[in-house]
């Protein structure tokens, strides 16, 4: 079975923090052991894992994603969201989290980020829980 | 079970549409709704999900990768393609889609793409489909 | 079931193969046919598989993420380690390798590599071997 998680987003670029999301469908789920897959059905929006506690970790990432590939650079395709499309494929479409005890496993500092690239729109998120 | 598609890719970096070739496979595999895990085993190629209905978008990440990854720039790997290993690793290796309906569930301008880094060769993608 | 592996790093920015660790836990999981899911529940060490024959590959990789993101770069997060941070979004947290006869069906150059970006240090990462 396959929830989908709907994300508002506000900016061009955002991260926005889908961990507690994430948690609540592991738990309807009722699995107790398995693997949460994540899939992002866009093409200018990612998935990424990294520090949840402290939100400069997530802008010093956006901002050397933007140094890195800038939003206006001479790109062929003609929506200027290119760089968005680029940002897409340096952190990737999926992620897989395993499940124990009906929790998702992340370390101490883990939370799971959707992440916006070219916003602010409406999204969704694809969740899957397999159990063992 | 396992099933491969073989690439024939024509330059040295080139973005393969591999769509059509992974809907077959899960097609003749009967599963109605699973995961379909795709791996590239080798190190100079990966698989991204991005654009598939604008070629210019595959252009343009492979032009700014160009840019962030020189072909040459003093690497110390003798066989002139560093390059290509470091792309792969930007890229990655796998990814996982989900299917529903015995149909992959990409988003709509979403298509999978073998990533060429180190051609022209004869390469594989493997693939292999798991039902809920 | 999960399992783990510890890894202890003795630089800031080290790759350590760990191939051989994971096919010994494929090896006494028993399963014949399956996927391999790794993840590194950390927030600066991430994993990538690349080339294990010729050290100077990796090393390429580490320069060259280096040039990309460096150490020192005006980033807000106040822990002077933004960039493992953004090295770890780029190569990724999880990998899912396929299983054959028993063995980690990887390409002839292949190796799994524990990406550190802020050692020297513990870490672990987490194994789950599932069968077909």
């Amino acid at each position: 079975m396959i929830k989908n998680i709907n994300v508002k987003t506000g900016s061009r670029i955002e991260f926005v923090n889908i961990t507690s999301d994430l948690q609540k469908i592991v738990s309807e789920s009722g699995v107790r052991n398995g693997v949460c897959h994540v899939y992002i059905p866009h093409t200018t929006a990612g998935v990424t894992i990294n520090e949840g506690a402290d939100p400069s970790v997530v802008e010093d990432i956006v901002s050397t994603l933007n140094k890195q590939v800038p939003h206006i650079s001479g790109y062929l395709h003609a929506e200027g969201n290119s760089d968005a499309h680029i940002k897409t494929s340096l952190v990737g479409s999926s992620e897989s989290i395993f499940i124990g005890g009906g929790k998702l496993l992340l370390g101490t500092w883990q939370a799971v980020f959707f992440c916006e690239f070219d916003g602010a729109r409406n999204r969704t998120v694809m969740v899957k829980v397999m159990g063992d």
